[in-house]
């Protein structure tokens, strides 16, 4: 039987999370729930046990080991509860109470981080950039050698900073990567985790994809429940109750697309001429100011500003007529906010560096 | 656009979990996938704070306070982690180490949860059917009237049998729901807390269904990590961080769907007469045996096995033959599990009971 569904005009969608995906994923995803495979089965209704779907756990955990060029010292887990619930789970895996473990404080979700882990050990806070509303990444500070890790955020997705130069250090990173997972290629030794909440350059909401270095982990005194242990979830394949099937699979779909896009080399390549594209335009056009430090700018999630607040509302309507949404910044920086993950093609960007052209024009 | 997806002949999905969901609901959320709403954007990549997505969540949230009569005095929470995070999170939240609470064990799951509330106070198992492999509820045992609660399984899917008849106690349950919620109504007033994984009976899999009685949080002294507390979740309506947007989505559009049926005293008679079909033919085929003690039968997940063992790969294949699929029963019981949730039609049931009568008239 063929179904018809129907699908409006596409809107260019700037949206910071849940976000863009590429259009040949949406469709297959779609098609997967309606009928998977041919099966007579809508992927939402089959067993995480059938030979259907470990195929596509599978095939989604060797994609993270392809595109990270991870080798067996690595784990990859497919969790739930966001990169939230990472905040404890990291420190609880991976703290006594008696031991140090250092925290990078780029922003919004640095700051929870760093709430979480103070349950279960000593903090040391190396930096902040609250000081200036967290626009720039703070460089040069203290590591101290005894920590067990340095947390970082890599992409700061409300203040439009990226950490572009690892502090040059021997202690184990764990990083909050969810805003720029698989946007370039990543020196994954250096890491102890890499977490990710999925829905912004991975997959839809609903999965957290975690990456462990397996010899750091079992070394903690205090009891950890079953379901908050990595090793539970290593030990079974991210299946030791039922995984969150769906955005498995979407984010299996969007991996396939990024290798055939030609993996991370190119996708980092790719993101960096599409926010020059952007950034150009803000730098270029005298109506606006860029808010992050340039050269702590986010190839993600571009932040900016209008020189005259008035303006705000006519803006953000030329920006809905010419069909971009999304674009309305988070209150705690104002403004602005474009993010351009991965699945944002080129031509959308142009059109909003077009109706910021037109906007010139027009009030400028 | 219209997009034209292709459907193959449905199968008679038997399968224990993630189960069959409505026609009609794979449907629209195939749908959704492609373009929600006539956005001209997938449900997959839209803002958990747009007003699109927030009207679903209050529609899941409306709905299930509408389906089990639930007044103020109970919060209903879309969270993640399966039943299996429930498993602690009830007990850390609910109890402190010098306080007790009560277990009854009807299985596998009920098994799990002891393990896991043994982490934070003193738990008695106050009755078990494991000495006959769970194939039975216990009846008449006592419960401590100064326990905090009394968790339960209601449905054990693995085992086939289900609770019809409540303990007679003051003290509240804590209730695992998964494979029965919303197919029979519930007194709800007799409960403290009820948590469901949607996979079995609400949607698929991906998010937890949480209904909690507001006045019993709040009283442990421990420290209980941000996102662990159910208050956290409670005063965020369930969007502290990006809930998993799709499954709690396709879990509304499941819901609508029983409330259009005419709710659960129209589902509890839909599934009696359904079960009746079903286990009506096991007891009258000379092949077939039905596992779980009669008075205790499941009416979702029906066990039964072949007198003779020599024949399961033949009826296996009789199942599948007839688009039948699912039906093989769990490693801990062996044998057959036909799984019938409310989305079950009585016709695919009837496709099950005429293969068994066509193996009898075979083999028998």
């Amino acid at each position: 039987m063929d179904t018809v569904l129907v699908s409006k005009k596409k809107k260019h969608n700037f949206s910071a999370g849940p976000a863009i995906l590429p259009a040949s994923v949406i469709q297959e995803a779609a098609q997967a729930a309606l009928d998977f495979n041919g099966m007579g089965l809508s992927i939402l209704e089959i067993s995480h046990r059938s030979k259907e779907f470990v195929a596509v756990m599978d095939e989604a955990v060797q994609s993270v080991r392809d595109l990270l060029h991870l080798d067996d010292d690595y784990a990859v887990l497919f969790l739930t509860g966001g990169a939230s619930s990472q905040f404890y789970y990291t420190a609880m895996n991976l703290l006594n109470e008696d031991e140090t473990a250092c925290y990078l404080n780029t922003g919004t979700w640095s700051t929870k981080a760093i709430k979480e882990a103070k349950l279960f050990g000593n903090i040391v806070e190396v930096a902040s950039s609250k000081d200036k509303n967290f626009n720039y990444i703070p460089k040069g500070y203290a590591i101290p050698e005894d920590a067990k890790y340095l947390h970082l955020t890599s992409n700061n997705t409300i203040f439009g900073t990226q950490v572009h130069n690892l502090p040059d250090t021997k202690v184990p990173f764990v990083c909050d990567m969810s805003s720029d997972i698989f946007s370039r290629p990543v020196d994954v030794k250096r890491y102890g985790i890499i977490y990710a909440g999925a829905q912004k350059n991975l997959g839809p909401a609903g999965t957290t994809l975690v990456i462990v270095r397996k010899d750091i982990l079992g070394r903690v005194k205090h009891t950890i429940p079953t379901m908050l242990d990595y090793n539970t979830h290593i030990a079974k394949n991210s299946a030791f109750n039922t995984p969150p099937v769906y955005p498995i699979y979407v984010c299996m779909l969007t991996m396939r697309w990024i290798k055939e896009m030609g993996g991370l080399t190119a996708m980092a390549k790719h993101n960096e001429s599409k926010a020059a594209l952007l950034y150009n335009e803000i730098d270029r056009n005298p109506l606006f100011v860029g808010v992050a430090a340039k050269e702590d700018r986010s190839l993600m999630n571009a932040t900016f500003v209008l020189n005259n607040d008035e303006l705000n509302d006519a803006f953000m309507a030329a920006c809905t007529d010419a069909g971009c949404v999304g674009v309305k910044g988070h209150r705690s920086v104002g403004g602005f906010r474009a993010s351009i993950y991965n699945a944002m093609p080129v031509e959308s960007i142009q059109v909003l560096v077009n109706v910021m052209k037109d906007f010139e024009k027009l009030k400028g």
